[in-house]
């Protein structure tokens, strides 16, 4: 233990995720001796997310306005949906630059064992969104696909289900999910199970 | 890359040492839905940093005052110095709970391609304290033993070789070095050549 301030920050340090006790000190020795200014940028860094971070409108992913770059630009095809877990599954799926559509951010997935059930989604904003009513300055645009790209996981998988059951209610609207199967540049050997399982029960006509 | 404050937080948080960019994203997430008193003593234990670390005026470890905890005992043993090159070797010899002496912190190892020479470190204290001349509020000890703790690679290595040299114009005074050899609880035989060398040559008798 050492005294004072240093130790201070080592323990809230070591409360960030992903940062255990060895972490924290090197980062807290590394600070010590440090440039001023890089405390200064990382101390203002945090006060602006404390001061509150602005999510878009429109598909509630971070954002620097009231919409986000993505809904903002007028270049991407507001007939796609694709639905996604967190911010940082938008830029998963931007950076593949595959998807010309725009996206919409659930917040989380269902967990009723950790409290969270469809009013803590935003799975309301997503009906109304598909069903025409968008927030003031988005255009009105008939949504035609909604790609459901929650994770591949128990509760991502019981969030789709539950999403196609919602959206059965729209008529013409076509509901996909993204593909499960080997991931690329894997072994066959070593894919587990279920992986090979949906592999196979997902296999493709060449 | 993320739109507004989320972004700056994590290109700063990965410039700190062992967080790379998932682990920044990773954290940055965390503290945006965070208890924003979290967030706050956090700013403030990166405040009492900036705002300046005390050093111990005997040893050169981090204190919470003028002199450490360590210094302030009247239990520790100051004829004996054992001769580190950080505060965070004080603390990794303190865990062992064998060493009843005190400590001199270098504040670095000999290293001169990055510049660092016997001037960078704090060698000139090392000798006036051993000569005698203490701080202002520190009694006056003989030093009888002087444990050189220098880490066991090339900069630690050349250090340790430079201070004995130093230390030869004390007479009576018994300068010692950490021993190097096999870790406990590893395995001989994945043991490098450097550390099974040494292990060889500092064979000792049953």
């Amino acid at each position: 233990m050492y005294e004072g301030p240093v130790q201070d920050l080592i323990d809230e340090l070591g409360k960030l995720p992903g940062i255990g006790p060895k972490g924290a000190q090197r980062i807290a020795f590394h600070l010590l001796t440090a440039d001023r200014a890089q405390i200064v940028r990382l101390q203002d860094a945090l006060q602006r997310i404390r001061d509150g971070v602005q999510f878009c409108v429109v598909c509630g992913t971070v954002a620097e306005h009231e919409k986000c770059r993505i809904c903002s630009d007028s270049r991407r095809d507001r007939t796609m949906i694709c639905v996604v877990e967190e911010p940082k599954d938008v830029q998963a799926v931007e950076r593949t630059r595959e998807f010309k559509g725009v996206y919409h951010v659930l917040g989380g997935a269902l967990d009723p064992l950790s409290g969270v059930g469809p009013d803590q989604l935003r799975i309301r904003e997503l009906l109304a969104r598909i069903g025409g009513q968008v927030p003031a300055g988005d255009d009105s645009v008939e949504v035609t696909e909604v790609i459901i790209a929650t994770d591949p996981n128990t509760e991502g998988e019981a969030t789709a289900t539950y999403l196609v059951r919602m959206l059965r209610g729209f008529p013409g609207l076509s509901v996909t999910r993204l593909a499960s199967g080997l991931p690329m540049g894997g072994d066959l050997e070593f894919a587990d199970e279920l992986t090979l399982g949906r592999a196979l029960s997902g296999r493709r006509a060449l």
